[in-house]
């Protein structure tokens, strides 16, 4: 499949830095075959095909829980898309318009494509920009109708608008799985936490304790929450909760809402964070009930509250368990929700909004989100990490592919 | 019925300056009866039963369309509630332990009764006070299971936590019908463009166009929106909304969410409002269809939008078309929502956090809410008020009643 | 004066789409020749210099207060600098790197260049845009110390960062005067408000009635304010500043804060503008007196009251009245500031962060702010344009030059 | 001296639980007697004055640094004022009118005294009351001109508007001496950081390390910020900010602004917070210069950059180095503020609006801040307390005075 552009207009001079009738050389990337199967083979060498593009030697590129939706063959995904939004390496190309950036620059990229000049990106929400995938409000890397742009589980990908995309990191290799969580799943979380605007000494309930449920309560603890409660059901996830200093909540246990009231004086918390999404499991754990998590945190936040919602849910879901919920058309709990006035944001995480500082505290050593990494593997080993991470087993909970190029070095 | 004291404790001396043993006076008052029956009759004058009480001689007295809820029997409430909540008046009575409201002093009242003190007060979220109903986030004068506050459709009304609750109104009786209003729906109409954050320059759009939704075009015109779309059926409600200077949009000729698009670019509207809530008319208006609105604000409003949402959703409404709409669960198009990554505020309106501003621009003649008011009767005439109202015959949009005393002067 | 490049990398392929070979081609333009004196002569066409530049035949370029700076001589300005920073015009030629600009549309430009990727523009701050202007957070068109960027005032302007700085207008010549007035002075007052967080039924203090003042009082009555105070002492501003609803204040009739405190019940306002700067006059009117506007302010606003402070400030000022001033160091009544708890915000305008806006504001009829244009001028007449605002006589107040071929138009 | 009712009112019968013409007990309290000399004596016993008053008995009463600007005759306080504003204890008696509090409740009150329920007060603006101290934006405990609120450092304190003004503490003694920081130094601290709006990966820079500037930094921290900067000469203050996480500066050792932007990259952080005021010394430590902090702190922070003041500045200092600074107006380098665009917001804390989230992070076990406490004495020990204090000798920086009933139980 080749991509379709994101831009109508005819190449002009500018981009024949790298003109067409060279010999095409290529690179070895996570392609996508069929449901349940991913292979890596070699693709087309990304190329310069705009000014202001940059082409990034990948070193660090992550698996991601959404990445599984397209795996499980649950999207429209079709066979040759190159997977991969989570995308860190350096700098090898510069497009004549690029201002900020050279050669040998080490960047990290948010999974969200963004033109920086639209009016969504003007207003800091660039996981909704409106030039990049045109007829949609947002665009990604290597997914499913996010736009043309190749993935980058990958040797090389194509950054556009890369003076905006790119997010200029310490030379060297310090940092490298840490600085990667900064492309999606640590902003994810931290994005929960700003949506329920949480605040110093609040009280936060954050469902779901996988990879961005740990980022929502490593966040929430960051901004000086006093007390964090984790709901799950794994125990190894909510060992890594109460690790970071949060209070694990089992939902198989009781219910999660009950549980959490009792240790609030019976008022619930200030804010709560959604981390789970459509896929949510029902409280015995038997099937999927797609609000119920949703519902939950209407009942654990008290009167006046603020929801997050960064776990996602979908207007078509063609795997749903009922006819309504195929359209994304769910039962809220929307009169309990607003007899206590709570606030709800949702969406995508602008990723933009928030790397930079993200990136300081870990600098600073102040933020070490790579504790929810649980394997770091070459490049080659995608289709194996796809397949024990969709199981779950093995410990499979964050994978980070290196490219042989970054290995080696 | 007697109502039920606030505050367990004892009444202390400071509560005696109308000993319990002196005769009983009386105050005519509108009095519920049974479904589609209020009447009026003499009920027990209200006492100053705290030192933070006053009792007020009311002048203006609104009928909000939340009294019809009570009126039509679809609540829990029982014979012998004195109704109103939109109340404004003079002083007549000063508790001891009142410190900036004198005798004589002309004060309108937020329909919620707040205790000033709890955590949610002092976040300016008066309409969830944890004090005054004990066990419910939340209280008002004169409405079933908002805690034991009498109304103030009557000559007199007790208004607790007098220093808090009173907001100083100019001496004498200019804008009587404008500063009524500040009881209620003119803030709660500017909650609505609160919560959705209108900021100048924006599109709206709004739903309904009863006394809220006018309200709510209008703060939003107030505001400095650019343009605003009201959505209703009702041609005198919609030539209403006109005069105001926002754009009618007729739902019975098409989607209105279509409408308001072709309106704005195909983009659908930056912002928009609920002021109509559970009890929605579906298009055809044939039927209720309680998350119509909802759903139709979420395709209306653009990504990144936010929605206010004002009008009533319920967590229990036994004359629901369906079992999950009775217990407040509505199918409400949140994978859309998320899609499009809107945020949702909710819940009653914080009259107090409004009513000050607000009273300020009327008092400067840059507002004039009082053109939705549609009647100005007797208090005597509250029987044929309320029926007209409920029907939505003659005209009866708002009615202002006014006890006697009030007329004579 | 040849400008300096605003980057140091060589120009590739990509600008050379005017390759520069060729014949040189010239354009009129309004140039700076010595104190109190500036001519209409040829300089040299702009060109493409970069991908994302692109050109503009400019329709309208408005003379602002701060080109007077220049001027008189009060600046570091050399001879040879194109004036103009309040363009608008028609897109002519379009960079290869551009993506959402075409030849034909009709833009307007803020007065600051920025980049649209750096930490500031991120921020929203493009007016301390970090990259146009090495070493300097800030850079305008046409301005000393601002970059390489020559003015507008003159039959072509090259635009840098063309997506991020042009905002589009609706084809045509409607609102011409209205929306060149969105390059600088109307978001400059409407700053003021935005630094002063002026919100509905508020009282406000706009110091100055010249452009910016009259902006900023205009933009507070936008933004819902109940009562807006203009401070100024020449009688056609004052009356100005009543017509479009504000309460006019002589400061020649006594101290301006002892005025506004009497006519807001001895309080002082919710919050206040500064729109003079640091060439205040005395209230006497016999000299200058740096502090007299800022300090004034800090009496007329209440405890806890914000000040917006969007007039000019500078920290090197050679004619100032005494040593501290010259350096920037004025006598500010910190002490009475801090016992009021006052906040304060300055700074230049980011007009990308209101143009948006504000232009959708005059699109739909809501806004005007062409009031305060008193004439439209042919760019040749530039040099007595300058004499006579400068001057302000025969009712110079603000001027838009336009080049001959948009008066053919 | 007696002090001054705060309401001109004649006090009803709500207040005769203690009728006056029973027989005067007394309490031990710290009474100013001249500058430099406070003594321990009797003092008669607060009674309640009000409904809405309570009687504290206090087990805790800090030490200020705003006490010694008393103690060393800087101010207009007259002989027999009774001392103390960080005050925490045991309810013992509860007025008539009070709803949420009974006897034997913990509880901390912030150092302002507040109504609760006028303007400012209802904005959060608590430290700015204009009911309790007629005539002038705020009121606190044992302070000259602050209202005729007697000081806290007795044996027992009356609290008026107590439902508003105490903060419930856990029973017991546990976290006694983080707790009494509640009342003044730990919310200072923090409303530095919220009037610069510290955020998560922010560096700032905190002027002073006494125990308001150690709080500032602390709760900078607390907040997520990325790198804090301390400045201070003091070697064993810059030893405790290092011990807490921030990098200390000794002003002595460089310009300060220089050594902090070599530690950012050359540009200087992204806020600041003023914890020193008005008796700043001049860089050698030769002499005070009133606007040294202010003016250092401006060139420190980047442009964009927000400027928190909770350190003192007054509009009258008699002891001021010059004329100008007599009357609070201080050189400030507001040229090249405004150049920068910075935001800077000034006053007293507003403690009500921070202490019950700090509350909950020290119960919570989050945060710690008696770190900076250096002595718990006995009541009796109040004279060499603030002689040792006012010196700075022997390690005093913050002393707490415990009552001999509290040192008993």
């Amino acid at each position: 499949m080749r991509e379709r552009r994101e831009r109508p207009e005819p190449i002009g001079d500018a981009a024949r830095s790298h003109p067409l009738d060279v010999e095409v050389t290529h690179v070895k990337a996570v392609v996508y075959e069929k449901p349940f199967s991913v292979t890596v083979r070699e693709v087309d060498d990304p190329q310069i095909q705009h000014p202001n593009d940059v082409i990034v030697r990948v070193t660090s590129s992550a698996i991601c829980g959404s990445d599984l939706h397209m795996y499980e063959g649950r999207t429209a995904a079709e066979a040759g898309i190159v997977f991969g939004h989570e995308n860190l390496g350096i700098i090898e190309e510069v497009g004549s318009g690029v201002t900020s950036l050279s050669e040998g620059d080490r960047v990290v990229m948010p999974f969200n494509v963004a033109c920086g000049f639209c009016k969504n990106c003007l207003a800091g929400k660039t996981g909704f920009c409106l030039t990049v995938n045109p007829g949609f409000a947002g665009g990604a890397y290597g997914y499913v109708a996010m736009g043309p742009f190749l993935g980058g589980q990958a040797e090389r990908v194509r950054v556009p608008y890369a003076d905006f995309n790119c997010l200029k990191l310490p030379p060297g290799d310090e940092f490298e799985t840490d600085f990667v969580l900064l492309a999606d799943i640590f902003p994810t979380g931290y994005h929960g936490c700003e949506l329920a605007q949480v605040s110093p000494g609040e009280t936060v309930a954050v469902y779901g304790a996988g990879p961005v449920g740990l980022m929502a309560a490593y966040s929430a603890l960051l901004r000086g929450a006093a007390k964090v409660f984790v709901v799950d059901r794994v125990p190894e996830r909510l060992a890594k909760a109460e690790e970071i200093g949060a209070i694990p909540i089992d939902f198989t246990q009781g219910d999660p809402a009950e549980q959490i009231k009792e240790q609030t004086g019976g008022e619930g918390t200030d804010k709560g964070v959604d981390a789970v999404g459509y896929q949510a499991q029902a409280h015995d754990a038997s099937h999927e009930e797609p609000a119920v998590v949703l519902n939950s945190l209407v009942e654990t936040v008290r009167p006046t509250g603020m929801l997050g919602v960064p776990g996602l849910y979908v207007p078509s879901d063609p795997g749903a368990p009922d006819e309504h919920a195929k359209h994304g058309q769910l039962l809220v709990s929307i009169g309990r929700m607003f007899e206590k006035g709570q606030q709800m944001g949702t969406g995508q995480c602008n990723v933009k909004r928030y790397n930079r500082q993200l990136r300081d505290l870990i600098i600073a050593g102040r933020a070490k989100p790579s504790f929810v990494v649980s394997h770091e593997l070459p490049l080659e080993e995608a289709p194996q990490a796809y397949e024990k991470f969709d199981k779950r087993i093995e410990g499979y909970t964050k994978v980070v592919l290196h490219p042989g190029h970054a290995l080696a070095a």
